[in-house]
């Protein structure tokens, strides 16, 4: 008995509660494990997303580099993780205004906890001190480095099938341990951007566009694979070899976004804070859906067959597009939002093999176009203002594109960033890896 | 120290609440955040079930139907979580009781919770109007969505690989937003049925069977696959391409029924129903494990050969028949529930076969046959009146058996139901999406 | 504004708890609800696990033997459910001392959640006599229901692909309903290694070191497969068949452990709990990512190829390693602790193929090296006494590999263990299940 069972278990606690009126709120212990338990699902739910990349981008290339695809993503993330431990939170948090002064590394955690771990007894003095700070620190950065992986994430699979695996580390460990904790560091450290008024949620610009930026530039740095386009202009379709896995990551990802979006509400430990994360819960898939529908019909439309991958990528770009401002209380918006991005990201891959800038998975388009979008709908929409919104795209931008320009640049000239003809040909997983992700999947009409 | 770091955290949370005695009941902000993040987990693990149908689906389909049946998924799973924001809940949940008299369109977040968030400060009367509530409307919206679309999932399986796609798309369309949701309001909307006893906890019939019936009327109305039955009764196998997808999908259900049937409480806020949420989960895996050991001694027993497909669907039969009432005190006949599931699936299968009724991927059979079994268990082993479930049952069957009939048949005579021969024997996925799911995997024994 | 609107949520919660001091701590009932419902996600988690293995050893084995280790691995979980309820809980925790001298079987719900389950009224009394044992019994049951079918899944890779389907499922049910539970006690169940003060926070030993005692003595009896090691002493890969499956399946088992580890806290009911369990998650990452991060290193070196499958088992060594003691408050040895794991994995493949034991998936290796070394870190670095941690590692181990022997010489000369050579040369899955797990696929260079 569905609702009723619910509404009897919820009677009979409010019965219970009527004789003890005093009673209505969330202790200060409680809180403190709410919101430390929120970081940790919520966590999980994004460390997910790390397959979801994994699966995605093992879907859309092809089978000659998907075993080193799915060698970059788990040492992606591996390496995202240890970076922002060794360097990039305390870059990002704690020593956000001066920088380099006073960097800290590695981030432990805080003494009240430690000796409330160690204590015999937890007295209140004892409680109190740990709890004061809201939530467990270490809950807080593990949630903050599943963001960070998500951004590296992004640039793995817009330079696939061509890029040299060591190269490509590099450029994570600088990513993950430098550039996206300086630019976190504006907004989220309470740094000159949040000072200004600029509104990113959960990350459209902050994750999603620094993950695109840097794909973007090195896409071109980079320069497309062999053959992707001809003399004349033409370009040469080289599909995915395993669309269900896209299908998955893609679905991996939807679930994910959560976590990444209902998390970066940053707590859980009173009413309005549940009832925020719920609300962020309804506008993030509310807007996957828009993207997905608006994917799907215009593709229909523009090229008269339903593209499965376009509507992935729309699912995609309806979460970025939401991600600056999940917490709009018109829920319908939110379908617009979503649709909107997932309309851009069918117009933004043509455009982008129009400018000969190869991007394998369609990332550019996903991450760095929707979020930008939906950076700019909180203004729009969400009460921000317009004009910060257009300063914190343009600053961070700015500063991703400098960058990456310079680590990739650095990167060419110095180990080279690119597999050479004959490995290229061959496919990165026999060249880098002396393996195949298919060894005994027979060759079809597609095989090169 | 596993257990014993346990004990002593325990211990140490006891200590200190001893010395405060009256301190002993969940306060009701507590119970509201409670009940609010049990929805929300509840719900994420019933939307990863679509990615469970999805690769499940996948796996069960040939290779030329793949990327079809992919993006048929994303599609209805973004579709019904629309409609059901649109229209649906509303109709299930609001409108009770004079339907279509005040149909009220679109669903949002509540007054007193939208005064909450906005307040500057979280006063007791704020506190106390959203609370009085039990939940946050909208983490009782996303639980409620993500079941929807689970009905939804079950019917592309079965209609997969000769159903076209936009026809396919407005029948999840009607059956989101308009059928499910009446049905549904005679029981969880405290509609007819709910004042006559009728008992389904987690929803054997008003998810699982109706989504089964609506497939079955379906499969009849569209026929069976091109070559699939010859004229003197043999029944050519159409093996699936990708059965560790289908394993894959298996377990994604599995995964997502402990929210399915443990969110179903409806409620965590009290020691009583976190209490009947760990007895749904254990019964949960139980029936699951059950069925699944039913199937492949049945298999081994029947056929000399144990079938992995049958192994799959006995799980996903168990967890239909646990579903209408998980919340058995005793477990061991959870087993039994689960077990007499699967056992029905090995013989329903066949069954179909002989009547000519082609179902890909078995779903009528776990869905559908298990769902009224677990729904008729509930009145044998759970305390339900039989005759009242029997009249749920029946109810709801020749409801929707009525109204899909009526949609299906519209569709057929208007934009038309099925792909054209040439478009069925190349696969839907060159057809209608103009791709292939797996465009270098070379041609198999089992191949067409 | 993600961390401002954080903070102004917590600053709203803290705001109106300053008007209560006295309102501190976390009441009985909330943490008996905090404990319950964290075994029930914990849970999940790890029963998430058993998809992972699933994809794993599916991704690893050859195309022939692929629909046969998925069945034998949704059966194996199934399985282990079902003995851990019949028997094997009882026998590890309530029966500790005597064994089988009181042995009871199955394991219930307590009378007091029945009675306040039952009540009309949840009164206080009714309240505290549930509250009291910290947690709903049945969620601590399925927290260690799927611990033992994690051990389980360790045997089914190692053994895959020539071992007899039932003669393995009769090893599973002895494994889960006796072995794994007698051995369980020693420790967990309060019985003479905790008294000596023998600590495996998760079971680096007690779960993945005796899944990988069994494996290694199943390997040995039963022999390698066919053709894997040359006269000459050469060895002949067997590349596994589908390398995205394996990284996915890693994925899940990473995602999984969280909570396999973070649970083992095994309760959340207070600050230091929540603490603890952050703490947990941390290291949990870090050591994984350290195992990831030195098989890259590792295989760069000593092979010049980076090999996946490798960086893939340096994942699962990693968090072997640190299951033994993930409450280390430096979390840069955690980073440590995964990285020799990893690094031992990198060592340990080729000495059993140098050895002649043919471990399919790397398993023995994984579970059974890196949880032996995992188990002797909590000497060295968590403040265990070392000498103690070997009593226990070898106690454990000799009993398991006396008991495994016993079990698999039975069944080799009863059942027997292998099937024939033409059913390994034609593979299980034609030859045992009638059914091909990719028809449709081709046959590639790797065919056999």
């Amino acid at each position: 008995m569905k609702r009723t069972a619910g509404l009897t278990g919820l009677a009979g606690a409010v019965l219970l509660l009527a004789t003890t009126p005093a009673r209505a709120a969330v202790s200060e212990e409680t809180a403190f494990v709410f919101n430390t338990f929120a970081f940790l699902v919520s966590g999980f739910l994004v460390m997910w997303m790390a397959a979801g990349f994994a699966m995605l981008e093992s879907g859309l290339v092809r089978t000659k580099n998907t075993a080193a695809i799915c060698l970059k993503n788990i040492a992606l993330y591996s390496v995202a993780g240890i970076m922002y431990y060794v360097v990039g939170y305390n870059l990002m948090y704690v020593d956000v205004v001066k920088y380099f002064g006073s960097l800290s590394f590695l981030y432990n955690t805080s003494d009240a906890e430690i000796a409330l771990l160690a204590a015999e007894e937890a007295t209140p003095e004892l409680i109190a001190a740990v709890t004061g700070n809201g939530y467990s620190v270490m809950s807080d950065w593990f949630f903050q480095m599943v963001f960070v992986a998500t951004a590296a994430s992004i640039v793995s699979g817009t330079l696939a099938e061509r890029i040299k695996f060591w190269p490509f580390m590099i450029f994570v460990v600088i990513l993950t341990g430098v550039l996206y904790p300086i630019q976190g560091s504006w907004t989220w450290g309470q740094g000159w951007l949040t000072q200004m008024g600029f509104s990113d949620f959960a990350g459209s610009t902050i994750v999603h566009s620094v993950g695109g930026w840097a794909a973007l530039v090195g896409a071109i740095i980079l320069g497309p694979r062999k053959g992707k386009y001809g003399a004349d202009g033409s370009v040469h379709p080289m599909p995915g070899a395993n669309l269900p896995l896209a299908t998955l990551g893609t679905f991996i990802l939807w679930l994910g976004w959560f976590g990444f979006n209902g998390g970066s509400q940053l707590a859980l430990g009173s009413a309005a804070d549940a009832s925020a994360m719920a609300i962020v819960y309804v506008n993030t898939n509310l807007a996957a859906a828009g993207g997905v529908v608006a994917a799907i019909f215009l593709t229909q439309i523009v090229y008269k067959k339903i593209d499965l991958t376009m509507a992935l990528n729309g699912a995609i770009a309806g979460l970025v597009a939401i991600t600056a401002g999940p917490d709009l209380q018109n829920h319908f918006m939110s379908i617009v939002i979503g649709a909107i991005g997932g309309g851009l990201v069918v117009f933004a891959i043509p455009l982008l093999d129009k400018l000969k800038i190869d991007d394998v998975v369609g990332a550019v388009s996903a991450h760095l176009v929707a979020g930008i979008w939906g950076t700019l709908a909180v203004g729009i929409f969400g009460g921000a203002d317009l004009v910060v919104q257009v300063v914190g795209i343009v600053a961070i931008g700015a500063f991703m594109v400098v960058t990456s320009a310079i680590v990739w640049m650095a990167l060419k000239f110095s180990t080279g960033l690119r597999v050479d003809e004959e490995a290229e040909e061959m496919g990165l997983d026999k060249a880098e890896l002396g393996m195949e992700a298919y060894p005994e999947f027979g060759h079809g009409s597609q095989s090169l």
